[in-house]
């Protein structure tokens, strides 16, 4: 009975965010890296520490915390998970964004973390000022592969 | 209901599975690697390329099938299997490696897939030739972190 109770807390309750993780996972596959979910939270793989995306592209290596929000406002990221994520990142290498979808429009923002301010309470936010300057997918894309944008082609 | 269902099957059948990956991650973890486990299989996941482990090390990567087997002898891999493995690989970089755990004594054996021999039928031998020349644990991690063997050390 318990992991049929667990299972319908998980559909309930994570089913909105685990679709998000996807629909990133899924982006970044079609854009050619290879890409990893982290297993179902919650589970025991929890005595591990797991970013929920991590997506590689010939050894480039990024690793992502995905969050939601309704627009484009301060974000806050509990301690915990933003700890879990330099900890991967520390032995990992490569490097470590808050991905952010505005539910509103369904795009995309990725602010590097070290943009993350630590709040007084040992929290982190990730300031609204922060997300003006995010990279959007295609831009992430780019820096990654070291494709440039087309603009820079542009005379000036 | 479907979701509740689809849980019991996941715990029945695939339990067994998952304790083997898992035990895999938290030996990598433990060694200092940044691990990464696939979510559950069968899931809609599934719609994507996974490997079962993901492992980094400061931007070293491993990628592994995970298999068990109560001795050494040939092993065989379903061809889609082998295949999902070469594209993961293919886009992230780094080693890919068949990650055999022998149930009887509890060891791990780890077999480069360029040992991996197709058969007739499209699917995949793992001869047990190559098991007798597979790396254990202590020398995949010493070869991932450029650690010399001790035996290197030693007067010959």
């Amino acid at each position: 009975m318990l992991s049929v109770s667990g299972c319908t807390i998980l559909s309930n309750k994570r089913t909105r965010g685990f679709s998000h993780e996807r629909e990133l996972a899924r982006k970044l596959w079609a854009r050619g890296f290879a890409v990893m979910r982290a297993p179902a939270s919650g589970s025991k793989a929890k005595r591990l520490v797991y970013p929920d995306i991590v997506a590689i592209y010939h050894g480039k290596i990024l690793i992502f915390e995905v969050k939601t929000a309704s627009n484009l406002r301060d974000i806050y990221i509990p301690g915990h998970q933003v700890e879990k994520l330099l900890e991967f990142t520390r032995r990992a290498g490569g490097e470590a964004y808050i991905a952010i979808k505005i539910t509103g429009t369904g795009e995309w923002y990725f602010v590097s973390i070290s943009k993350l301010v630590k709040t007084s309470s040992g929290n982190y936010k990730l300031p609204k000022s922060a997300l003006g300057e995010a990279l959007r997918l295609p831009a992430l894309v780019n820096l990654v592969k070291g494709v440039k944008d087309l603009l820079e082609y542009i005379d000036k």
